[in-house]
């Protein structure tokens, strides 16, 4: 342990108190992130940061000290933003997660950076309004890991993602000064976007303490199509042909082996003859009506079957099945999970190289995601003890990404750089482009001592 | 004229030739935009670039000669950020107007910077798709002015602004380099926000050559609402309350004045009984149906009549009398706009304040805007010729920014912060996060040289 490091533990630990671990057995799960395949260290402490002034607290030390912090959130993060460094100090905000107000007529809630995104969507929905944005992880992640890595979900398509939805951002800068970022206004063209910019920078600006998000109306009236094609290609097709009728709030799509896969784990007899299925779901006044033309583009693209319903709980349990396929496919070995998106006319190109890919190296790859968005998640399922097996699944990963950028695509839609995607970040954005992010960086952490190695 | 803009003169028409004007007389009308009461100064030269090259040569040599720029695109902007300042080259885009490439399967349009706003939505119409952004401007201001002020518009409540519907923005750095930010794709979370960062920044970090805008499926059926109340304080209530039960993609407000100044214009015969009156809109397949239950939300809320029109022209109609509002109260003699947002629970207080300040300042104040955005447009009428008269309008105006702060609102909803504003931003956003904006400025364009004094 160096001496900085040893100064900062003695520090925090006689300001903070109970609030700092410094026991690597209880620190263990403070290493790292959900993602597989992502570097990790060993922290010297993490602190359980349960206000603002404990995380100023620890910022201003860090910044004393010169020691590098990693700020995590409830850690369920696929690209390693949160993982800690060796001799860092990593950050939780996890206990920071009281909702501080819902102003139903503004139709804004506040709340500290460590709520649960489903607990700030409950609490809305007690109030008859609605959280719109509704990652895979909902039920576990923050606001504030979120809002770091820009998270999408599934109704990003009519919705928009996180960065939408927000308004005001209270953040510490790594010098102990708190800033607010943004207004609590529909529009505001005052000065340079702050807020946008802390939106998906993941960590590595200022450490985001507070949000004011924008509540929605929940619209009535959700009605679900899913359907089946013999050819990815005609799913594709039958998204480009909907969206030019109809406003679907989702259009989710799962290849032949997340079907199979899903079908093993829940028994819910999906359609395994589809080469690719489509789950579909309009809301709003027009829902029915809006689902009536997006069926029919499905069956002008050649749909196998189709079936649709207006009641909310078979909805549900169809996007349940959606939302089981990662588990599903974790349950056939070690996966290593993508998240490309490219324009939605590009899809059919991108889950061909997909499927070239997985015959080329013998992987499996299991690709679901967010066809409205034009956002994938090819999965690699392998066996982690087979070095050459992990080499190969690195070579196909490597090789959807370069694809994905070919195709006029973004290396990272909704899980963030993070580490996972840190090599291709220069190759997407251009080395302009990344000097202005490194200068920006520098703006608000001269010491570079937040998130370092990460994303930018 | 100093010896470097001598030089710069020089070396620009050498190079550009026709493309530069040097006459006073023929570079008259690059002195200003159409803001009142904002300072303008003299150009040494106006550049009408013709393309993007003609815009690196001319920041090449601003750059060398370290000689300031002021880039302008219709010069329709409301708050002097495109205003000239003595000695400085404006940079006009203008003439860069071709609409590069409209993807009908990917719904996005790539466009120079020059192209009007109206010209884009015509030429997305005629591919049976839609360019949403609809500031009062739209016939006449270019998509790189609405990219730089983050233009707004009536459609916003439901739609947003012109930041929410950018892909990608190609820009020139002070230096000369070429930078493409952003990406094609919906969703994208890869590395810092540039994008965001360019949107409203009123040309003090780059100059925007290119953007790649989103189109969207333009939606059948537009229903429209006119309603009158007594009391302003009831067509707030109406407007929250349609909010919760419907989404309009509309709601513009119109007080008593405006609505005088407009029949007076117009001959229209809009109800001058009325203390203000709303124009609703509702599109979808349920436009209908969502516009009964704003009806219901504007008798709910003592409104004084109603009416109901699902014909598009009659429609059109009544929106070309809303959008007559700066004309008609232009007409009573000069007038000083401005340009506020507070949240809407908060507009009451605000028409309150408003009408209070016109009574004290014995000043005429026409208001109209926005009201499903909060966002409002106290127009103050004055005789130019009048200096303790102009003095009486800056107050009141200073008086109406001050209390919008107070009721947590934005110094300008949509047409930036120019020079106009610039003395109430350090006071809306705070002085650290003055600072950042200004750390950031520095990143991009550590010269100092385009759009001096303007924005942050």
């Amino acid at each position: 342990m160096t001496q900085a490091v040893a100064g900062i533990v003695r520090e925090l630990t006689a300001s903070l108190g109970g609030a700092v671990i410094t026991d690597p057995v209880l620190s263990v799960g403070y290493r790292r992130d959900q993602s597989h395949l992502t570097t990790f260290g060993t922290p010297a402490a993490v602190v359980r940061a349960r206000d603002v002034s404990d995380v100023v607290a620890t910022l201003q030390a860090a910044h004393k000290y010169g020691v590098p912090v990693v700020t995590r959130g409830a850690g369920t993060g696929l690209a390693g933003g949160a993982n800690a460094v060796d001799g860092c100090i990593v950050l939780s905000i996890e206990r920071m997660n009281r909702i501080l107000e819902i102003d139903e007529e503004a139709r804004t809630a506040a709340v500290e950076a460590g709520v649960i995104n489903g607990d700030l969507a409950s609490a809305a929905a007690a109030c008859g309004l609605w959280y719109v944005p509704d990652p895979g992880s909902r039920d576990i992640s923050t606001i504030g890991g979120n809002l770091a890595t820009n998270a999408g979900g599934a109704c990003c398509a009519k919705y928009g993602v996180t960065a939408d939805h927000v308004a005001r951002i209270k953040a510490v800068l790594p010098d102990g000064q708190i800033i607010h970022t943004g207004a609590s206004t529909r529009k505001n063209s005052a000065g340079l976007n702050l807020t946008q910019l802390l939106v998906g920078s993941e960590g590595t600006l200022a450490v985001i303490v507070e949000a004011t998000v924008r509540l929605r109306r929940k619209p009535e009236g959700v009605t679900t199509l899913v359907a089946s094609f013999r050819d990815p290609a005609d799913a594709v097709c039958a998204v480009m042909r909907m969206q030019s009728v109809a406003d679907p709030c989702l259009a989710e799509l799962m290849d032949r082996t997340t079907i199979a896969a899903v079908n093993r784990m829940t028994k819910m007899g999906l359609d395994e003859s589809a080469g690719a299925l489509l789950l579909v779901q309009c809301d709003g006044a027009g829902a029915t009506e809006e689902v009536k033309c997006c069926a029919q583009a499905c069956s002008d693209s050649r749909a196998t079957e189709l079936y649709v319903t207006s009641d909310a709980e078979e909805g549900e349990a169809l996007m349940r099945a959606r939302r089981a396929a990662l588990t599903a496919l974790e349950q056939l070995g070690s996966t290593l999970l993508d998240d490309l998106a490219v324009p939605v006319p590009q899809l059919t190109h991108m889950l061909e190289a997909i499927t070239h890919i997985a015959d080329r190296y013998g992987l499996l790859i299991g690709t679901f995601g967010h066809a409205a968005d034009g956002n994938l998640h090819p999965t690699i399922v392998f066996d982690s003890r087979d070095e050459e097996m992990v080499l190969r699944a690195h070579n196909a990963f490597d090789e959807m990404v370069a694809r994905c950028l070919q195709l006029g695509g973004s290396i990272t839609g909704e899980h963030g750089v993070g580490l996972l995607k840190r090599r291709y970040l220069t190759r997407m954005v251009g080395a302009a482009e990344h000097q202005l992010m490194a200068g920006i960086k520098s703006v608000f952490d001269p010491g570079g001592i937040l998130n370092p190695g990460r994303s930018l």
